[in-house]
Parts: C-alpha cells; sequence; structure tokens
C-alpha cells in the first residue's frame, strides 16, 4: 500500500476540481455567474449532464446576490439543506436559513387538511418571510405549492432555487416553475436534483454575495 | 394553469416511485437486500448509472443491520448525512448518529497537524467508538484515513459505507476501498457519490433491519 491521507489545502481541492470540470465541459451558453453556480452543480455532483440542465431565468444569479445582501431569509425544504449550507454567509448580511417541514404546527395542519407537511411548510415560509430565497431540494409537492402561492400573491420569493429529485412529480414540478413569470429562478430539466445540488447552488449565489 | 396541490400519501409515493425504478431498472445482478439498498440509491438520485456503478462486500448489508440492531453508533462525514437520515431508527436500538468534523478539538487539531478536519474526525470517531457503521458521503480524505485506520488496527468498523463525490480522490479513494479485507462495504465505482445517496443507502439499510 502506498498512499498517505492526503492533507492538502481544500481551497487547492476545488481550485483543482474546479480546473478538471472547466477542462471536461468544454463549451457552453452559461454567464459568467451562471458557470460559478453551474460549475459548483458540477462539482457536489460529478454530473455533467446534470450540469449542462440547469436552467436560470434572466438576472437569476444577480437577484439571488441582491437578496443574500439585504439580508433576505433563505427558506428549505429539508433540513439536509440548512446542515450543509454555510450559514455565515447569510447571517453576516442579517438573513438565516430556515426549514419548517419538521415543525410541529406545520405536522398538526398537514394531517388536519390531509396534505404533504412539504406543502404547509411553504405555506407557514410565506407567512413568517416576506420575500426571501427558497432552496427545494428534494419535495416536488413544496415546489408546486410555492408556485401556486406566488400566483395567488400569497408569496414573492426572491429567488426560488427548485432542484426537486424523482420520479413522481419531480420533472413536472419544474416544468411549471420554468413556466412562472416576474420571479428569478434557478432549476434543471428533468429527474435530477437534490438537496446536494441544491446546497451546491446556494452556497456558490453566497460565495458570490461575498466577493462581486 | 390546471394543477392541484398534489397530496398524496408520501408511503404512495415511494410505492409508485419503486414500481417505475424496478420497471426502468430492468435486469442486475444485485440480491433482494442488496437491491433494497440500490433502489433507495436511484430513487435519491433518479440515475440509474450510479444504482448500477454501487458494489458491495458480500454480506454487507446483513452486517449493518445487525451493527444498527446491536445498538452500534453512526459516524458520518458531514453533518447533512445526520440531517438526512432518520435517527429514530438507530436510536431505538440504543445507537445515534455522530458527525465530527465541526468539533472544536477537531479544527484544532487538524490546525495542529496540517490535515483536513475530515482526517481528524475519523480519528476521534476511532477514539469514541468500539465498531459502528461509518458513513461517508463528502470527503474522500475521511475515506482514505479511515481505511488507514482499518488497516493498522486502530478502527475496526461494522460497516463502511463509502461514497464520497468528486474530481479530486473520491474514485480513487473507492478504489482503496473495494482492496479493503475483512470490512463490510458499500461503496460505488467512479466520481459520483455524495451526501443524498450515502443517506439513501444507510435509510435503506436501517428500514430493513426495522423489518427484516
Amino acid at each position: 500500500m502506498n498512499f498517505k491521507p492526503i492533507t492538502v489545502d481544500p481551497d487547492k481541492i476545488y481550485d483543482y476540481s474546479f480546473a478538471i470540470i472547466e477542462e471536461e465541459m468544454g463549451e457552453h451558453h452559461f454567464s459568467d455567474m451562471e458557470w460559478q453556480v453551474v460549475r459548483r452543480i458540477i462539482h457536489a455532483s460529478a454530473d455533467f449532464e446534470l450540469g449542462r440542465s440547469v436552467v436560470f431565468s434572466h438576472g437569476a444569479v444577480e437577484a439571488g446576490i441582491k437578496a443574500i445582501r439585504e439580508g433576505k431569509h433563505v427558506i428549505a425544504d429539508v433540513q439536509m439543506i440548512v446542515s450543509g449550507s454555510g450559514r455565515k454567509r447569510f447571517q453576516k448580511y442579517g438573513g438565516d436559513l430556515h426549514c419548517y417541514i419538521s415543525d410541529e404546527d406545520v405536522s398538526q395542519e398537514a394531517k388536519e387538511e390531509g396534505v404533504t407537511r412539504a406543502i404547509m411548510s411553504m405555506r407557514k415560509a410565506a407567512r413568517e418571510h416576506e420575500g426571501g430565497i427558497y432552496a427545494i431540494g428534494n419535495a416536488p409537492t413544496a415546489l408546486l405549492e410555492l408556485i401556486r402561492l406566488v400566483k395567488e400573491g400569497i408569496a414573492k420569493p426572491d429567488l426560488i432555487i427548485g432542484m426537486p429529485v424523482g420520479f413522481v412529480s419531480a420533472a413536472e414540478s419544474k416544468e411549471e416553475l420554468l413556466k412562472l413569470e416576474g420571479i428569478p429562478y434557478i432549476t434543471n430539466i428533468g429527474r435530477k436534483g437534490g438537496s446536494t445540488v441544491t446546497v451546491a447552488a446556494l452556497n456558490a449565489i453566497s460565495i458570490l454575495a461575498d466577493q462581486v
């Protein structure tokens, strides 16, 4: 056996990874700002197909940066997204990360109304927050409900990152997001997605908010 | 617009998803127990290629079930894995989920020794726990260090779920795991992996521990 524990600087691991991604990705149609996000999504998934499937509404990354700098809050559909995100980059501007899916009132209301907790967590978020960044990586029902709340004028997100994964309603929920007008969004085409790539998008934007 | 919030029972969403996965997967070489794990990995990633790349050492799933029922603890490399896992299914047998990467002593020791926090978190886990299930979905350095600790007789995991993702050392760390003898493991070939698929594997095994 001839390997030793790899002790390279985490920043260097990122630099080296990003260099590999740049080289293997080749040509693409993303803007410089969008590419910062897509590159990190590819880094988190090792999946160029997923990276190429990402779609941005015009100015979505800039809208996210603005929201973070204004101290807007982030609402996630699942706790994994909160755990994986660099919280301090939001808190320094006054915002924070929230996930309501395990709240007792959300569970109770979901049971009473016979809907998923994900749906109820979006309704709670819309009550609690004016605007904000919605980061949805798991539950298609959360994304569909958020779109409904937007259309009914109840929610007005600064940005929706909608990348739920799965075989039932995930792709369809993202198709609905693509039709949504007037709200900045980041999503992807197809079944793939998930908490880790949603975190990657969110972290990329929060890093840009610190840098640009 | 003609969609309504989807309010189907989460169990039914799983059943329907699994039926789609069964149909699209077609033939495979996994045992019945292994397939329970792979199916959930595909469910969490919508990626059949990733599912087909999963490798089990002989009896790995059974070893995981046994460890959970004996109340062995789970050590994760990142907090996302702790957040995404159904903790109660471990606690009912006396085990729990742990992640040491953000502990102050781990950070301090990593700085002093000039190695990654992931490496130090594995050393702490080996000091704190006799055996246990190691669930590594993010950091190749954690997996490489765990393999080193096993070879030096310092760690003796009941099961290693080693599915780090990425472009630097991830695939290589999993190749090293494939060569490891005497310790049950679940891993996959290539760059793909991540916290969500590691959680999927862990949850599949903990559900089996409850059922079989």
